[in-house]
């Protein structure tokens, strides 16, 4: 598999199958053609064939793909055959809606710590039990643990203060919830949630 | 203006211009070239003066882009020279969260009223002070109040439920968190936040 030939629109897609195959797993469907799974995904069955194709075609030819095993491997090319470490940065409203949904344990993201600078707020926990540290003890503690994932969910300002502390602290991945872009070596990962511009391309969407 | 000219990429990059628009307008800076506006959102040149050439093109050879014209304007294409009525359909965290973010009241984007089946937190108001109401309520809700966003910030299946309501009740858009597709006739727009699929990519390219 040659990574660099898989564009960002076929990786912006894989999530969407993974979805679909775990629903189909979910309603005991063994296998699908790309024509049935084309009609409930509502995309081209072209499409389909094309994206599956690049990771090695798991369809057979009048069988079509064998749902558990395509769920699987594209669960590994997503890398959710393993765990992830995670802190979330602001035990606010959103930080808390995060570390509070079970989906993303399931899937193997772990949080293990959140921070935040509000002396009301750590030493708390969150509503899952999660320890909340004081966000001035955020150096020493990832130098102390190895972390995967950084959440962020604070506005712009601090979330581009606090970026070189992840970075330094070996972070690999930053889930950026704040209003910014942020600036990272190439061997750190930004994916950025931008709330606002979504609701922006929304009220684009209704005008137009 | 040729909306249908208008690429998916192009409307997916204009809520950035109008943040970065924004915060030069918060530094105090009243035109920019197009080459320095490259320079800071990490874009080219040549992409930014196509794509705002997309829209009359407001630069002026040898002066470059006002920036309180620009921002204004893509304001406009966005829809945001108006305001808009929403509500949140699921008080839980997430549902809390969105409720209490100021920045989409400052632009026009006001909740109007929230919504639980959980009768611990109907009756009650959210921490900014809307008022939560039964969901059973929704449909005369809808009837007798002209909505034009419902925000679902509750699990796949009841948001697949509830769609048809939002919809026969005149919204107009639908923001939505929950981890499933909506189906919705053509004069409503549906505007996904898949948080799982955003970690997804994140440990995609965490990996590869």
């Amino acid at each position: 598999m040659d990574n660099k030939a898989i564009s960002k629109a076929v990786i912006n897609r894989l999530p969407r199958y993974y979805r679909y195959l775990g629903q189909l797993l979910d309603q005991g469907i063994e296998r699908i053609s790309s024509g049935e799974l084309s009609r409930r995904m509502n995309v081209t069955a072209s499409q389909i064939r094309q994206d599956l194709n690049l990771f090695g075609g798991f369809g057979q030819q009048g069988y079509g793909y064998n749902v558990a095993h395509l769920y699987e491997e594209i669960g590994k090319i997503l890398g959710l055959d393993r765990s992830y470490s995670l802190i979330v940065i602001g035990a606010g409203k959103l930080g808390q809606a995060i570390s509070s949904y079970f989906g993303f344990e399931k899937r193997g993201f772990k949080i293990e710590a959140m921070f935040d600078r509000d002396p009301d707020k750590y030493g708390g926990v969150s509503y899952r039990g999660t320890r909340i540290h004081p966000l001035s003890d955020l150096q020493e503690y990832l130098h102390d643990h190895v972390i995967d994932i950084a959440v962020l969910a604070i506005p712009a300002d601090p979330a581009r203060t606090i970026t070189p502390i992840l970075v330094d602290g070996g972070v690999r991945g930053i889930w950026n919830f704040a209003h910014t872009d942020l600036e990272v070596p190439d061997n750190v990962v930004v994916q950025s949630v931008h709330l606002s511009e979504s609701l922006m391309q929304l009220s684009y969407k209704i005008n137009h």
